[in-house]
């Protein structure tokens, strides 16, 4: 008696609940230390360990703390995040284009509810984060698929520039990008916005460019992660803290609207409205006020960072074909056979849980989240080891 | 630019924002003290003042605070909050049966997402909350009012009757009720069930019934609330801690599934992934935790009760026509004039802000909502005076 919808979606999640029934049975079975789950885009790190004297100072010194606001959010707490953008990319924000959201999953929702007509079309670049799938459906949406451009996994910009058409109304990017670590450079965010300023003129249509933005923070080797507000008037970010904090289990985010977008007085209305009627009616309130306090904090991504090195190392050493990623936690190798599926079933034999491509629209593929304990990585490489040999045989 | 359906909703909801920008600048100009604001069915009084000691006890004390989860919350909290209602209710319920959400309008959605396929029927009653017309949109169903039915605003059982056809799929109730303050007694609610019972026979259909209860703590003079799981058995219960403990900002509540619904099963897996895909993912996590010290408190009452029995004797003394509430923090007086938009904005001239019936669905009528200092409520009698004599001229 469930929605037809619903009877599908759920028919698709028993796969990945299946994967983390399984990784609690296993930890149970053999101990959690001799289980390498690496299934997980959360981190289980640590938060911030100045994080708890900072709610008790909001508790102490802040009044209304924990009341009602407006649906977009404390207009403080998003001042400091416009200031704070302002000064890193050189923008023009103010409050108004800050809206704060329930973790970047709610900020897409909002931005999709807002957007899209029925039948409306969202074009996504394979390997892509699975949910948006789901979060297009919710509005009627239909998911347009650009095929995967291995081994660089950068936009094929031909196959984009065919895909785009008058029923296509926002296009969604994700860098760095949950599954390749890869980000899209200066050059990258040219030829592709480029591309939606062509066709936006040829078609006569706004087509909104979303840039989903949760690995922001997570960046190695200095390199630069350009803004796309500067590239493309009709750009959205969607923005979480849950990676760059570990504060997953409290849902905080933000979405930011282009100052120069089309139509910006009903944008930012319908984002509010949105927030409303979804249900959301606002970003948890106490995190807006913990989160003002680190605007400015780099993420610590150390711990990332050597996971990194250490998986990529021993990977690279056994003879598995891979990119070396420049954010986000995930590397996303080559499958030792071409059934993605089927290889990671079997790499479970090793106590190692990983994640098939074709669950990111890749097959062939498979990820390893490495937001886990350095122990746990460190433990696995004989694992890995073992996994590569099996299939030399 | 922005979708057809939320070009409605921001035009229709620019009414509501108007008032609450209105009443900001009446404070400016007058001074807060002498704006008597009852337009926000949001408690701006106190939390529990045990509450800062119970956060800082969790931060102490416990682990994976900050953390992901199970879409459906922690396992403990669920537990706990499952005991108390088998207990307070004798119930069977265990923590499958709970599914934390960001707060009961996220209850309602991810129901509504569960159960809904396009073109499904909701039935309300009139007077009712106006956001169940979104929700119910949000999934492409359609709402049926059912006309009020004044003055007891019980439900009109033969226009229920009437109104249940092929196409309904859910009923939702609303008790205590937001705006009238009424509560549905075992009478009523056997009444309301035994309808349901003989039409899901006779349409051999399902047709769940939706208690959404964020007053159920809000109750005055010892009356009993029933519980609805024990009256039939397609039931959810949808519940949110703003009102009870004052944290409409924190976004936390649960909804509760009847262990005996039909297909239990997926219905609880809808529950779980709806709470995904819509972007949810999962109620506050710190919140979850701090929540469970309170499943056994109840609310603060007083201040309320106060204020309800101050209005009531002010207004009827007036002359004002209205039911004593004998819940939630709003009475629901009709107008003095038949236009009921008309009386509200003749009342901002008093410095009042009152809600017009027709937000509810219940034209000539008025909503004005108590949960305010009693200063606001003592110091507006004197405009209500004059609000009523400016109407006998």
């Amino acid at each position: 008696m469930i929605s037809k919808k619903m009877q599908e979606l759920v028919a698709g999640s028993s796969v990945i609940r299946a994967m983390f029934e399984e990784g609690k049975l296993m930890a149970k079975k053999y101990g959690a230390e001799n289980v390498y789950d690496f299934s997980l885009g959360n981190p289980n790190t640590a938060p911030p360990s100045s994080l708890k004297q900072d709610i008790y100072n909001i508790l102490e010194n802040e009044e209304q703390i924990h009341g009602y606001m407006n649906n977009s959010g404390h207009e403080k707490t998003r001042e400091v995040i416009a200031s704070s953008l302002n000064k890193k990319y050189a923008l023009n924000l103010n409050f108004s284009n800050v809206c704060m959201c329930v973790g970047a999953a709610g900020g897409l929702n909002i931005i999709l509810k807002t957007i899209l007509n029925p039948n409306d079309e969202v074009i996504v670049f394979a390997p892509f984060f699975g949910e948006y799938k789901h979060y297009t459906s919710n509005f009627n949406g239909n998911l347009v698929v650009i095929p995967p451009n291995p081994p660089s996994f950068l936009p094929d910009f031909s196959a984009f520039k065919n895909a785009i058409t008058k029923n296509t109304k926002a296009v969604i990017i994700n860098t760095p990008n949950n599954p390749t670590g890869i980000i899209y450079d200066d050059k990258t965010l040219t030829a592709l916005t480029d591309i939606l300023k062509e066709k936006q003129k040829e078609l006569s249509t706004e087509i909104y460019l979303i840039s989903d933005e949760p690995y922001r923070e997570i960046v190695y080797d200095n390199i630069n992660i350009p803004c796309i507000l500067s590239f493309y008037n009709n750009s959205f970010i969607a923005y979480s803290y849950s990676k760059s904090l570990s504060l997953p289990g409290e849902r905080i985010g933000y979405v930011i609207t282009n100052p120069n977008i089309a139509d910006l007085t009903d944008v930012l209305a319908g984002l509010n409205v949105a927030n409303r009627v979804l249900g959301f009616v606002n970003a948890p309130s106490l995190f807006q006020k913990v989160i003002e306090k680190y605007v400015e904090t780099p993420a610590e991504i150390d711990l990332y960072k050597n996971n990194r090195d250490i998986l990529y190392n021993h990977l690279t050493s056994l003879g598995f074909s891979l990119n070396k990623p420049e954010g986000a936690f995930y590397l996303f190798p080559k499958s030792l056979i071409e059934d993605d599926v089927k290889f990671c079933n079997e790499a479970k034999k090793f106590n190692l849980l990983l994640v098939p491509g074709s669950a990111f629209g890749c097959k062939g593929y498979f990820r390893i989240a490495y937001c886990v304990g350095e122990d746990t990585v460190k433990n696995s490489l004989i694992a890995f080891t073992k996994l590569y040999n099996y299939f030399q045989k």
